[in-house]
């Protein structure tokens, strides 16, 4: 069954609060809780978990535990992914040494630039940041199967094809522009300024949103 | 009529993408091509703009100039924005200096910080980093619109409330939490680990995808 796009987003979502929740020693939580904690609908949270099984009792709700742990092996992060980022600027630092991304077992091994200036300067937690020429043979000795496109949009094109022809299986994409790879390689688009435009619109048409 | 929020997004990349045709010089574009660069379906595009109006002309497409003036219109970024980034970490550092905002009409006019051993330095465009005693007196002053968390998740709620105390209408979240505000604000989550997840979802469950 091919599941929508909008409820992968929503997992990872319930994922990251039922783990607060996890923190926070609850142990067991309605869908109405949930709905609740996240501002969407409680038949939302029920019917996106409905695609994978049944999780919850009737009466009693989600054990919090649990459903962290399915939640965790349906998403895919009950391993860790090795990441490669490209681009050793201010966003590709960033996201570099986010602790988030760590946390949520995502390990960034190397950071690339093109620019010979930034060679060798630290990156933080991926050390000194490695010339373009090195990509091919640290993903392929690493096993790297996801690169992270942090470069202007003009470079983004480039960057995508030397990650697909270095290995990595998905790209994370924060450069502006759409790129263009074989259908075998999944790609997720983050442009920054997409939240910053959709806010623009609701500010401006309702006054008032969500 | 209530427009869905995929299509409000939609338009944001529609817009990003036009604007670089402009710059390639182009003058005309049919939805089929619009759609095939942002790989997907032109009924998709043709939809997400009747919404608005009748943009195209039947065997020419549409005017690459007009669409993109209309586009920035619709969206609401014919106009410039006042923006304030609290936290001047990593994250709150890259968002600010990121030259994409300052393009799409986003401008960062200060950012502030909780931790006294930031305040003072440099935080690039926006200049030195300022106390959160501050925040209330430059929103106002200063008309500032639109706030950016760029805090740990534990301090992301106090921010909010702060920012909302302050006198922002919408608010762009990057803390890995639901903030929870009153309804008349606008909230744009970005959790840059959803992007990961959905990538691993996708790497895990197919192999391929999109």
């Amino acid at each position: 069954m091919k599941i929508p796009k909008p409820t992968i987003k929503r997992l990872a979502v319930y994922y990251r609060c039922l783990d607060n929740m996890l923190n926070e020693g609850k142990t067991y939580v309605s869908s109405k809780e949930l709905a609740e904690r996240l501002k969407i609908k409680s038949s939302q949270v029920r019917k996106d978990l409905s695609y994978f099984g049944e999780f919850g009792k009737r009466g009693v709700g989600y054990n919090v535990k649990n459903l962290t742990v399915e939640l965790k092996k349906i998403i895919g992060i009950d391993r860790r992914w090795r990441v490669v980022v490209v681009g050793a600027g201010n966003i590709g630092r960033a996201i570099t040494n986010y602790p988030g991304l760590y946390k949520n077992r995502f390990d960034v091994i190397a950071v690339f630039d093109s620019d010979p200036a930034k060679i060798g300067f630290s990156a933080g937690v991926a050390g000194p940041v490695k010339p373009m020429s090195d990509l091919k043979e640290v993903v392929s000795s690493k096993k790297v199967e996801i690169g992270v496109i942090a470069v202007p949009a003009e470079a983004a094109q480039d960057v995508a094809e030397q990650l697909v022809d270095a290995g990595v299986k998905g790209i994370v994409n924060f450069a502006p522009v759409t790129i263009d790879v074989p259908p075998e390689i999944a790609v997720e688009d983050v442009d920054i300024t997409v939240s910053f435009k959709t806010l623009a619109y609701h500010l401006r048409k309702y006054g008032k949103y969500r």
